[in-house]
């Protein structure tokens, strides 16, 4: 991981996000708040298997139990703007961001524990980031929230960092460690700037007015 | 549901904790910890399968996550009393308990979702039996953490069964519901009661001494 990573985690990220990306999702922002809410769900979801999958690694599950209840609790904060500002409830599938990164990471042990991080650290950066490019875009009361929102994910997606390193030792474990991350970001920037036909937090370029 | 569950959720549990099963666990207590962090692991995420499951209703939604959060935060404290007790971290599978009560449930909607809300309570009931049942025999430190945790349970188990309850319309629903209460609960009472052969928070009468 470089040095600007370790100061600010967002610098693991190889693209912003495009502009056509973020203006469909302020004229959407009603979807944008339901997908939102799915996937603080699903990132506590993701903790929590951590947590059932090493057991062993007490730190691991002591920052994980600790995040996923943030998580929780940042469901419930969409729940209730939802309700304030009278959006509606609606069933949405998943997109195909996470699955299409998780598609990538190793299989066997150890290789996979630390995939699974960077891919952790991955997705909070990328949605720190994308909640900052949207705190200017979004009616008052959904910006201030996002605004709130982009450092706790910062955060998180800075302690998938360091745990993802905690089992580093030497120089050629960090020189392969450096390379996965960059190949892991390649992916993921490929999922962001490449034409997705569905409308999410975590899509691609909007190819249509078709959203859900 | 009788005004006595209404009044005391641990009048939905048919049985007390065997004697044989409370003394097993006092001098067994070790072990009980590390089972018992598994347990508030998987209440959490039993919690947040009804998130996944039943997202339009919003209610209930918020009602788990909260309850999901507060499964974690003792999970937490366990782990925290495990580290300063010197409890070293052992893999233990699930015992029988919780997936023999979830082979009996409906399969079908909307009874699924009672049967399952009523084994939600069922099961928060009796941790919250054990509970106090242990609070008396157990060393110091975890006697009192127990008795704390107690009241959270009861709580839950009352909150399992005001969800279960939340649809039913009129004296027929009722009377099923009171019905389908007290064979769940007959179920429940024959794994508490019936020799088990692993020791875990929620197993039945010990049979031996191997507890692993």
């Amino acid at each position: 991981m470089s040095d600007v990573a370790a100061a600010e985690p967002l610098g693991i990220l190889r693209v912003a996000t495009p502009r056509a990306w973020a203006e469909y999702a302020a004229r959407e922002w009603r979807l944008l708040l339901v997908d939102h809410a799915n996937c603080e769900k699903k990132a506590a979801s993701t903790a929590l298997a951590f947590m059932f999958a090493y057991p062993e690694d007490r730190a691991l599950c002591m920052t994980l139990a600790r995040l996923a209840r943030e998580e929780l609790r940042h469901y419930e904060q969409v729940q209730k703007l939802m309700t304030r500002l009278d959006v509606p409830l609606q069933r949405m599938g998943p997109g195909r961001y996470a699955g299409a990164l998780r598609a990538r990471l190793a299989t066997g042990e150890p290789a996979r524990k630390r995939d699974l991080l960077l891919a952790g650290a991955l997705i909070e950066a990328r949605s720190c980031e994308r909640f900052e490019a949207l705190a200017l875009l979004l009616p008052g009361p959904v910006a201030a929230f996002y605004a709130g929102l982009a450092e706790s994910e910062r955060r998180h997606a800075g302690l998938y960092l360091e745990l993802a390193r905690t089992d580093l030792t030497g120089d050629s474990d960090a020189a392969a460690f450096a390379h996965r991350l960059a190949e892991l970001a390649a992916v993921e920037a490929q999922l962001i700037l490449s034409p997705d036909p569905q409308f999410r937090f975590h899509s691609g370029v909007p190819l249509a007015m078709q959203a859900v």
